[in-house]
C-alpha cells in the first residue's frame, strides 16, 4: 500500500505558506465562517455533537440532490471532501488485477490509488492543442478487463470540459462492458455541466463544497451513484469515517441552500480573472493558455527553457508569486494557473510574473 | 479490497435510532455546540474556511501533545476520527504478505483492514475470566513476518486495560523484531493509562475527541508516533483527506484546552453508572460483568440460551432498550454495555432489561 509523494499536494504543503500571490489555488476565494452563517438564520446552540446521521443529514442530502437532474437521496452518501469520496469509490469497487483508464495530465490520486490496490492503469493523453480527446482512444482500449474509467470534469489542471456529445458516445462504448465511469465533478457548477450520474447507470459522480462553493474548510464531499454502488460504499465507509458529523452537515446544508448566491459569487470572480488573463496574454507573448469554459483552473504554457520547478521556486523566492509547476503533472513548460482568487491580488501576481520575466530572460 | 459488513457499526446504523434507552453507546454523553463554545471565549467570525494547516493547527497539536508524556508536535498528525487514524496507519505501514496479531474479542476494523490489504491476521483470545492475556501468547507467535501488533487500550468491547507491566514486557519481546505496536487509545484518559507512544519507539498511538471527550460530532482524531512514521503517514494522507479543516481544529483546540473539565465530567458520569450496574447485578444474578478500571464500555454476560441477536431485537422492540449483541464480536451470551450515558436513562434502561427478563424467562 506504499504510495509515492502526491506531487501537487506536497508542493502546496511545502511552499504555499510563503506566497504573497497564490496564483495556483483551485478553490474559489474561501468564505469566512461569519459569511457562511450570515446566509441563513439558524440556531446552532442546541446542536448535539454526536455522530449525527451516519450517511449524511437528510436535509443536506436533499440539497445535494438539487445539484443533479435525477435520483433520490438514496443515491447519495457523504464523505470528508471529494478526495475521500474518490478514495472510497476506488477502494470499494476496484480489486487487484482490475484495469482502469485514466487521462493525463490529470490528478495523481486517480492513477496512484488504483496502482496501490494492484490495478493496471492505462493512460490516455489529452491533445495539447485544446486539452480534449476523442472517444476513439477509449474504444480502442476498452475490453472486459477495464473495470473503471476515471475522468475529472471540468479537470484539474487543464480545465478540460467533456462535451455532452463526448460523454454520450463514451457511455455507448462502456455499456456493453458495464464499465464504471467515475467522474470527479468537484469543479462542476459554473457552466451547467452535465453530471455522469444523471446520464449513465454505472456513472459515479463525486464532488464537494471545496472548490466552486468556496468552503474547503468544511471538508464536506459526497458521492452520487446507483443504489447498489452507494450500498457497497456505505459498507466500506464504516471502516473509514462513520459520518461527517452534524455540525459540518448543517453548515453544508446552509451553503447548498444558498448555492445560487455562492455560484454567482464564484462566476463573478472567475469571469473577472479570465478577462485579466486575456489582457495579460496580449502583453506577454511568451505565454499561452487554453482558457476553459468551466472549472477554476487552467494550464499556463511558457515559451522558454527553464525547468518548471526551478522557475516556480525562483519566482516564489523573488516575487512571492506561487505556482504549482507542470512537473507535478509530468508536463514541461507549464504552470497551473488558478482563476479563482481575489482579483486584485491575481492581477498584481501576473504583473510580478511579467516583471520577473523582464528582469531575468533575454527578450 | 471488498470488505464484509462492519457488524457492530451496521447494527448501530440499523437499530440505534429506534432506541429509548441506548445502553451500548461508547461515547460519553455528547456535548452540545453551545456547551463547547461556553468553555472558551474565542471569536470565530473571521475564521477563513480554507484547508487550514494541512497536518493540523499548531495550537491544536500542542494541546494534543499535552495528553502524552513525551515527544514534540512533529510526532503528531491529525485525522478525521480515530477510525481514519487507524486506517491511515494500517494503509501506510502494512503491505500484502505482512502478518499482524490482533486480540479478540475486539474491534473488527483491526482484523478486516489488514485482511483487505492482503495481510495474514493471527488472533489471540483474551481470557474470559478477566479479559486479560499473558505476553507468553505473543512471544510464541512473534517472528520476523509479524509487522504489527494491534491493541485497543482500554478496549472495546471488553474494557481490558493492559498494565504497564504487560506493555513493558511486550515491548521487550517486540524490540528485536522492530515490530510496530499500534495501540488505539481512543478510550484512554479516565484512568491515567500509559500511552504506547511514550514508552516504545515503534509504538503508534491513535485517539480522538469522540469517546472520553464527548465530541464525536467533530470527527477529530490524531496519530502520535516516531517522526519517520508520521512522515510516511503524511505522504499517504494527501491521498485521503488533505486536512481536518480550520473550524474543527479550533473547536478541538478549545476542547483540549479544557480537557480537565471534560475528563472530570466523563469520570463522574461513568462512576455513577458503574455504581448503578453494581447494584443492579446484585439483584439480577442471571447477569455478570467484569467492570473495567478505565474506558467507557464492558461486556455484560447473561446466563440463558437466547441468541444475542434475537435477545437484542426483542428487547429493543418491546422495551426500547438498545444493546449491541455479542454476535457482532463473535461471542455468545454477551451484550456490549456502555457506561457513559445519561445516568437516569441508564438506570431506567437496566430496570427495563430486568422487567423483560421477568416477563419472558422461566425463573
Amino acid at each position: 500500500m506504499r504510495l509515492s509523494d502526491f506531487k501537487v499536494e506536497q508542493w502546496m504543503n511545502d511552499y504555499e505558506n510563503d506566497a504573497i500571490y497564490n496564483m495556483t489555488d483551485t478553490c474559489v476565494k474561501s468564505l469566512t465562517l461569519q459569511e457562511l452563517l450570515d446566509l441563513e438564520d439558524f440556531d446552532f446552540s442546541n446542536l448535539i455533537l454526536d455522530y449525527g446521521q451516519i450517511t449524511g443529514d437528510v436535509e443536506l442530502k436533499k440539497e445535494i440532490l438539487s445539484l443533479y437532474a435525477s435520483g433520490t437521496i438514496d443515491n447519495i452518501t457523504t464523505a470528508q471532501g471529494c478526495l475521500q469520496a474518490n478514495e472510497l469509490v476506488m477502494n470499494t469497487l476496484l480489486e487487484k488485477g482490475d484495469e482502469v483508464i485514466c487521462v493525463v495530465p490529470g490528478y495523481q490520486q486517480f492513477v496512484d490509488i488504483p496502482k496501490s490496490i494492484g490495478c493496471k492503469v492505462r493512460l490516455i493523453e489529452l491533445d495539447e492543442y485544446d486539452w480534449q480527446v476523442g472517444v476513439k482512444k477509449f474504444r480502442e482500449m476498452l475490453n472486459t478487463s477495464i473495470k473503471m474509467i476515471i475522468l475529472n470534469n471540468p479537470s484539474n489542471p487543464t480545465g478540460t470540459e467533456y462535451s455532452n456529445g463526448f460523454l454520450n458516445e463514451l457511455i455507448e462504448v462502456c455499456k456493453p462492458y458495464g464499465t464504471y465511469i467515475l467522474c470527479d465533478e468537484v469543479y462542476r457548477g459554473l457552466n451547467q455541466e452535465v453530471s455522469i450520474s444523471d446520464i449513465y447507470e454505472n456513472g459515479i459522480s463525486t464532488s464537494s463544497l471545496s472548490k466552486v462553493f468556496s468552503l474547503a474548510g468544511l471538508r464536506l464531499g459526497w458521492i452520487k451513484a446507483n443504489e447498489d454502488v452507494i450500498h457497497q460504499i456505505n459498507v466500506r465507509r464504516d471502516y473509514s469515517m462513520i459520518s461527517t458529523g452534524p455540525l459540518v452537515d448543517k453548515l453544508g446544508w446552509i451553503a447548498l441552500k444558498h448555492k445560487d448566491e455562492l455560484i454567482l459569487r464564484a462566476k463573478n470572480i472567475i469571469s473577472t480573472n479570465k478577462n485579466i488573463v486575456r489582457e495579460w496574454l496580449k502583453e506577454n507573448p511568451r505565454f499561452e493558455c487554453v482558457l476553459p469554459s468551466g472549472g477554476t483552473v487552467c494550464f499556463l504554457k511558457y515559451g522558454f527553457d527553464l525547468k518548471s520547478e526551478t522557475f516556480a521556486k525562483l519566482l516564489l523566492a523573488e516575487k512571492g508569486v506561487f505556482f504549482v509547476p507542470g512537473s507535478c503533472f509530468d508536463k514541461k513548460y507549464y504552470f497551473r494557473l488558478g482563476l479563482a482568487q481575489d482579483s486584485k491580488l491575481f492581477k498584481a501576481g501576473l504583473n510580478e510574473l511579467s516583471n520577473f520575466v523582464d528582469e531575468h530572460l533575454i527578450s
